[in-house]
């Protein structure tokens, strides 16, 4: 038996190439004692991932040159020598990027009935797992959103993106603007998610975008994207405006440091705080998260999309995607 | 009786230039009921004053062109039609940039034993004064200093700057850094001041000096200058690190903005803060702060040092000395 696993073979230098990787035969793990052997159903594929790929010391060590890559992952116990975990279960677990895997059941959580349940087994990739946390904790937590505040999300059409605005929403926000990167995903963030206003930043300069997106400013903004969306998400900041930096993908891969935003100063009038995050350090709100979120997930009342893209050949190609912004939701690998 | 006062006559675009202002002789105010007739004794220049020469909306309404600036001020009281308040009292007002002012008594704070106490007059603008609670709020409230953090200061032998140090020295910082325009200041910081490290941003890279007089980082930068000192210092932030901006007197003047620190990125993995603040939002920390600090002056524990120019005539000079850290600790007229 063969298992099919992704290596990184040389550290990316700006945007990744196809050369940077490869897809390796390796032998099929054996589970040890206390482990469960996983066929992984889906991979998950996000944007962090691009900062292991780097040398340079950061919240989560380097992937290591030459061996497989890590990630999230949901999939099927096929063997257990572990108390508590039967072959048939479900659990999600982070030993991504390739077929099967060895888990140590401490690593490994069991989720859904068997995958028969309401909510789709990749869910737990996305809507129900670290993407709907990450969204959930860095509005509420770390930009401390509270009812009529109005917000505005960059990368909205993205998985965490469009989970923020719909939950700013659903919270009483007074008003939701989220941008894009197309007009397709424009449309989709105001018809299907219920944004207020929604831009694509490709259309013109985004500080204008959104001053007439939101004519009244802004109290917090969740940043995705960094460079001239952060600088416009100033522009407009209210009195004790708060910005939550998530991400900045639009900077990722420059080999050169793009300048900051022009105006920092304006945090002194505002009294503004910009603050980054990390989702590992708001495992705690899991439950409050998922009490809440869950039952709008079942009922509908908050939608959520997945890109998926087939074949564990394809992992590669779907993370670039990623980086491109090609996804609408949550993109996720089926293997 | 004729009273001198500043009026602005222009808006200043980039360096205040002296045609920008007149020192104008106009009549001596005459108190209204419920007033009190102030000579002023001290006048303060605060580098805040520059954004009041513009027309820009901002946290304080701008100067009027044609009319007297205003500023902080302690004075003798000659005259008063207010209960409460005495001729020969000592009272701190905002009614600066002239000679006489007439004051709303609910305007106008007692100081002092009429100036007779341990503690000078001047030092209500200063080290007791708006700019010691700056020092206190920025460093205690806004960046939330606790013992054993490793503080920055850049401005460090400004009048903010060195209570900034001090204060965090007195309440249990385990490194404090300051830096400077001059070798002078430097050494005053070191030998006067009690600062484990100073350093002459003039001499070399700032995230250089940063990283030379920090090896295990920094847990707290109180920013007054921004620009380069902004980025070094988030480029040397340890984890959870904050960030407290009390000013940037490196980007007032500048025409065209200053690009922004190029790697705010580094707030994602350090989950570090940012944060603008004003003193006026802070005035309740006030009776904690003089019962804190006030014992401090008194004992020497805290110095302080004032850069005393004379004459109303000079008060423009002066202000313009801030500008270009002529001053070595709070800058004040003496009239």
């Amino acid at each position: 038996m063969i298992n099919r696993e992704w290596h990184l073979l040389s550290r990316p230098v700006g945007w990744p190439e196809v050369e940077d990787f490869a897809l390796v035969e390796a032998p099929m793990p054996t589970p040890g004692e206390g482990q469960v052997l996983v066929r992984n159903r889906y991979l998950s594929v996000d944007p962090y991932m691009r900062g292991r790929m780097s040398a340079a010391k950061s919240y989560v060590a380097p992937f290591e040159l030459g061996k497989v890559m890590q990630g999230g992952a949901v999939g099927e116990v096929v063997e257990s020598r572990a108390e508590g975990i039967e072959v048939g279960d479900h659990v999600l677990h982070f030993l991504g990027w390739r077929e099967y895997a060895a888990v140590d059941s401490a690593q490994a959580v069991k989720v859904g009935s068997a995958g028969s349940g309401d909510v789709p087994l990749s869910a737990y990739l996305g809507v129900l797992g670290m993407t709907g946390l990450t969204a959930y904790a860095g509005l509420l937590r770390t930009a401390s959103f509270k009812e009529g505040d109005a917000v505005f999300v960059s990368g909205a059409a993205g998985a965490v993106g469009s989970q923020v605005g719909q939950i700013a929403k659903l919270k009483g926000a007074s008003r939701v603007i989220g941008s894009a990167g197309s007009d397709e995903k424009v449309k989709l963030l105001v018809e299907e998610y219920g944004f207020d206003a929604a831009f694509n930043y490709r259309n013109g300069p985004v500080a204008e975008q959104l001053r007439a997106a939101a004519p009244d400013g802004i109290d917090v903004y969740f940043d995705n994207v960094g460079g001239d969306h952060l600088e416009a998400a100033i522009g407009s900041l209210n009195r004790d405006g708060r910005i939550a930096v998530c991400g900045m993908i639009s900077v990722y891969n420059n080999t050169e440091p793009a300048p900051g935003p022009k105006n920092l100063a304006r945090l002194i009038q505002t009294r503004g705080r910009i603050e980054g995050f990390l989702v590992g350090d708001h495992y705690d709100l899991q439950p409050q998260f998922v009490q809440e979120v869950g039952p709008w997930v079942a009922s509908g009342a908050l939608k959520h999309r997945e890109t998926v893209v087939e074949g564990v050949e394809n992992t590669l190609e779907a993370f670039l995607g990623v980086l491109r912004g090609d996804n609408i939701g949550k993109m996720v690998v089926k293997l």
